[in-house]
């Protein structure tokens, strides 16, 4: 017996195409319905065979479904909320796999009748390539599944929605919206903001050095360029509606990076080899926490 | 016919011993001398059967050798340089794996009695580990390996240091020391502090949140604790020892984060949609020029 009937994935790029791929290896639902506003990803959905039907309509696409997934960028969250809401099967769960939770929790709550079926969630999955061809069945095996759900929320709800993950290979964590917000704010925003701003400078430099440092890049730099090859329009979005604590937590960092950049001006080994020495134990704990890139040779 | 006779290589931590490793699997000497001021060290070399012969002493080891490679720290190289001028065979090559070259050179130059064999390098490869144990032999195959000569320096003597590291898998640019100086700041100096500084900021948080960091990390955070994760000595020296460029680049990098910073403020979208888009192209350049991590999975 499978867990839903009919699921509709709503947003059918990296995590949405991943997460369809996922339900079809492990046999989660009867049947997926892909939904996307863009005719081009419904055409290459159907090329590639990765739902049950396709349409660009989320009216239609909903029709008959146990299960809504939202996997669009966190900008088009209130766009989706006003489609969606009319046409919700009553029974129908709602989920989604938003990088913040707060802002789409806001987006989406005024327009569903039911918000006992509403379970918040974000897949700490991903990679920097997007749209449905850079999906695969195994991006969240073994990674964390954070669910936020609302002091409505059904506990049915959850838990149908978090045996879903399960399948999915993922493990199951229950958190507030707001400091999923902060946390990720810390170990995703910031990196990812900061990835950017890095690369950025680079570009900006004249172009031979530019070149040089394209060339040269294994010594650091090509590891910052990988992040910043993330969905322009899915981290624009995250920086809008996360922007409070992105900015206190950013500007933690600059105070830091003065301190750091002072200690360098003045010649304070021992300070720097001491700071050093204590980020060097923060590795050991992600190795021992499993949160290593399994893919990556060290 | 072997290209050295007898090489010693000086500091035999992840880069040294990763390059005995790799004289061994393609005989480019008859025979490799391993000197490491650590007893620990030597004797693990012992233990490994990494060289045909170890010492603790720089004058011993460098008898008869007809190159010398001196890979410690960069601010050890003024106590190496004092050891190894007045034992120095007479026709020995001298080179050096240093991340900062101006610097390097300004310490070995003085105690050199023969600066036409002096042959400055540095090879773009490494890990976040330490040790002879972390080193392989082909940490260097596939990357590049910079030198820089001096004007002085003989053109027989600097093809036989390219003719080593070509046959350790790598491929030769020649550069300028101080253009070195600069390309290196922005590809690796200025990430691996950045990397440094978000770790550390982490580090400060509150513990419930800091364990929250590590439990997440998997979202970006985890690529900066690698690099983070690199041996604070040689990390230390770099900075003191590259200081200008450094601060230059870093001082950059603070107005670009500053301009990313107000627009999030002021919610400009269509600003930040556009940097993040150039970002993604620099990424793609990186893999046309085949520099992307072959062992990372995308």
């Amino acid at each position: 017996l499978s867990l839903f009937k009919r699921v509709a994935i709503i947003g059918f790029g990296l995590i949405g195409s991943s997460l369809a791929r996922a339900i079809r290896a492990n046999g989660l639902a009867d049947s997926i319905v892909a939904i996307d506003r863009s005719a081009a990803v419904c055409a290459r959905v159907k090329e590639l065979g990765l739902a049950d039907e396709v349409t660009q309509s989320i009216a239609e696409g909903v029709k008959g479904c146990d299960l809504a997934v939202i996997a669009v960028p966190v900008g088009a969250y209130s766009g989706v909320a006003i489609e969606l809401g009319p046409h919700l099967p009553k029974e129908c769960i709602v989920t989604d796999t938003g990088s913040v939770k707060q802002s789409c929790i806001e987006a989406l709550l005024p327009h569903l009748s039911s918000p006992e079926r509403l379970v918040p969630g974000h897949p700490i999955a991903g990679t920097e390539h997007s749209g449905p061809d850079a999906g695969f069945a195994e991006l969240f095996r073994g990674r964390w599944c954070i669910l936020t759900p609302l002091p409505q929320t059904g506990i049915r709800a959850v838990e149908k929605v978090a045996a879903l993950w399960e399948g999915a290979g993922a493990a199951i964590e229950i958190m507030e919206p707001r400091r999923h917000d902060l946390v990720l704010a810390i170990t995703s925003h910031l990196p990812h903001l900061i990835a950017y701003t890095i690369v950025g400078t680079a570009t900006d430099l004249e172009e031979d050095t530019r070149n040089d440092v394209i060339k040269f890049s294994a010594s650091g730099f090509r590891d910052f360029t990988r992040i910043a090859a993330s969905d322009p329009v899915m981290w624009r979005d995250i920086f809008l509606n996360n922007r409070e604590a992105v900015l206190e937590i950013l500007q933690r960092f600059n105070e830091d990076i003065t301190i750091l950049q002072n200690a360098i001006r003045r010649g304070e080994g021992d300070f720097l080899q001491q700071k050093f020495t204590r980020s060097r134990s923060v590795r050991r704990r992600v190795i021992e926490a499993g949160q290593a890139d399994p893919t990556a040779k060290s």
